[in-house]
């Protein structure tokens, strides 16, 4: 098996002002090749630190990647670093200068001279075009090895690395994986369904990831042997099971309306925004998602065209107050369906109810329903995206139902 | 100056399916010592990688510290590995054997034989109590150098890290740190300004993080160094500043209008509910915070109270337009001041405006204005959550300025 070594590149992501998930990402991309990750390293932005930890990489490993170090910044030292690791001296690149020099342009700007170094090569590197940001790559193959050199900003090399990683032509392995979407359902509950089908061995393993848009039950390993094995839990998981692999709930949620030609409203309470923000997410959310209020204060609530002697009968917590939001949305912004959200955040109770305490309304032509939850987690923030995600779930199976 | 080696084990962190914050949390801690952690390490669950990287860890620092892979599983293989780095042989505790035993005989279950191997030690370790779980960590002082190992989860490994770290009587240094924190400047613009202020030695050193809420500039090193280095730095950046250290915009945006008793409405097309999460994220804001409107589709833009005619006359990506949205949400939620965004998050282009386009309105007791933005940003994401602490950047800049 060949060792596959990935670097992050700057102080930051040693004390965590930014929190390295690249590594992790690329980590995760190489599943499908017979390179083994056996380690990740944080290196800070200390030239003979990171040089000797490319050295030692480069002398292990088939492959190493590197992300972060690219900027302009005198902290920006991974060009220098690879070069030292590598023994090769760096050279300007006049076409590299030029399209710099163009970008800043384009802008109206007059380049920056710290950004001249981001025009800097060593010989055996080819470039890797970066076409959102100011630093491209470089991929060095010498020695029948693969040293690539990435930016830090995800949306930056995301691009960069699909396009380099299969011209690395690293030696495939079969893989497979399958992964279960739920919503609902709690860790040690999955575990219990699942029972004896909770495998872990060298050809294929399951494991459970609680996310904010519920729990992924994940089946990963020899593809002969992934499927039937989805096939078997599937079922066991039941109406919880919302989407696979790829799919998140409000590409879901928005393409089940499409689908029905409908539309959709909201009105948040609990959730202030972070439901509107997670539609809208989506390009091309406005074909279907109309808007929404955020009716955070009593205020706010004491305008919308509904009874206002629910609150006081019901409280403002209750399925009846969610489903005359739900309504009052429906209503005022003229839609198919309309989503309401009311409960408790913390970090202090609400009219007796505890923390985690959701209600969701749903209004729509058939009627108005609400669903109760008591969501687990353990920061406010996380509540309110577990509680949008609620919601969304709550629309997309009963738009599946009523198909 | 002394090496500090931090390292987290587990293969979950190498993947990204448990984000590793512990690492960065370890090195945080670390920081008023006079210690340098040069780099951080996720291993995977395979003994002889982890051995390894212990025995060189152990060579060449000072203190190491490893976190994870002290359950009861198979995967869980730490305690092993650092016997074969130190080359001392694990022997078994019975007084710990006896308190694992009697920790699930309270619970009315017998011990899992697998849980055995949490009371093995080498003989050179001393205990570290843990309270909130099995796995007990340890404390190895040989030949004038700490490596101390914890269990992964936080609510654990903390209180015993806290309890062990003093005793480890590591050189303190006297150390400070101050974040200067800014919106609208570019890194390498800040760079410019900077100059030679722009620092980076033993004694004091200034990096630059960009942020969704700007760029933080962050000065830090010796206490007498920092503080006059930032107050020559601050002028240098001017109005950009909006905080300081732990500030954030929407606990600023909010302060400041309890400050001055007023309250705030939003009405939100680009940023569709980002806005109105960022504020509803802080516990209270429904105080001074109303509510909002998403306005996402033309359908919803149709029914503000506002003159048509506008859109048509100047376009939805547009001053006029941005000033008139904040001036219905101003009268529609009764509010003293309102904020609204509208520009173009992307893929697309719109009204042929670019990618990055952001204007935002403020309406208040004194009229409306409005700022134009050409906002970086490489993913629809980044650039609504940047548009988003726009809004609230013009909305702190204008209430201090009016005061």
């Amino acid at each position: 098996m060949f060792i596959a070594e990935i670097m992050g590149v700057g102080d930051e992501l040693l004390y965590g002002e930014t929190v390295d998930t690249n590594t992790a990402e690329i980590a995760v991309s190489l599943r499908p090749y017979a390179v083994e990750v056996r380690r990740t390293i944080r290196v800070a932005d200390h030239l003979q630190t990171l040089a000797g930890e490319i050295r030692q990489a480069w002398r292990q490993a088939r492959l190493v990647v590197l992300s972060g170090g690219l900027g302009p910044t005198p902290d920006d030292i991974t060009r220098e670093a690879i070069a030292a690791a590598l023994d090769e001296a760096l050279e300007p690149d006049p076409a590299v200068l030029e399209w710099l020099e163009r970008l800043f342009a384009d802008r109206g700007w007059k380049m920056p001279e710290a950004n001249r170094k981001q025009a800097l090569k060593i010989p055996s590197a080819r470039w890797i075009a970066n076409p959102r940001g100011t630093a491209p790559g470089w991929w060095v193959h010498r020695e029948g090895k693969d040293l690539v050199c990435l930016p830090g900003p995800p949306a930056e090399w995301r691009p960069m690395w699909a396009e380099t990683l299969p011209q690395l032509h690293l030696p495939q392995k079969p893989y497979k994986q399958v992964s279960l979407k739920t919503f609902g359902l709690g860790e040690s509950r999955i575990v219990e369904l699942l029972g004896g089908l909770f495998q872990r061995n060298g050809q294929v393993e399951v494991g459970t990831y609680a996310k904010v848009d519920g729990v992924a039950v994940v089946i990963r390993g020899q593809p002969n042997l992934v499927d039937p094995l989805a096939e078997r839990i599937r079922p066991l998981l039941g109406e919880a099971v919302w989407g696979q692999d790829d799919d998140t709930l409000p590409l879901l949620a928005l393409r089940t309306l499409e689908a029905r030609q409908a539309t959709l409203a909201t009105l948040e309470s609990v959730t202030g925004g972070v439901l509107g923000a997670l539609l809208t997410g989506v390009a091309g959310a406005s074909r279907r998602y109309l808007g929404g209020l955020v009716s955070y204060s009593q205020a706010a609530k004491a305008q919308l065209p509904m009874d206002p002697g629910i609150a006081t009968r019901h409280g403002v917590v209750s399925a009846a107050f969610a489903e005359a939001l739900a309504s009052a949305a429906r209503e005022m912004l003229q839609a198919t369906y309309a989503l309401s959200t009311t409960g408790v955040a913390g970090p202090e109770t609400l009219e007796g109810q505890p923390v985690g305490t959701l209600y969701v309304g749903l209004a729509g032509p058939d009627g108005t329903k609400s669903r109760h939850y008591r969501l687990p987690g353990a920061s406010r923030e996380m509540l309110r995206q577990r509680a949008a995600h609620a919601a969304l779930a709550f629309l997309v199976s009963e738009l599946r139902g009523a198909r």
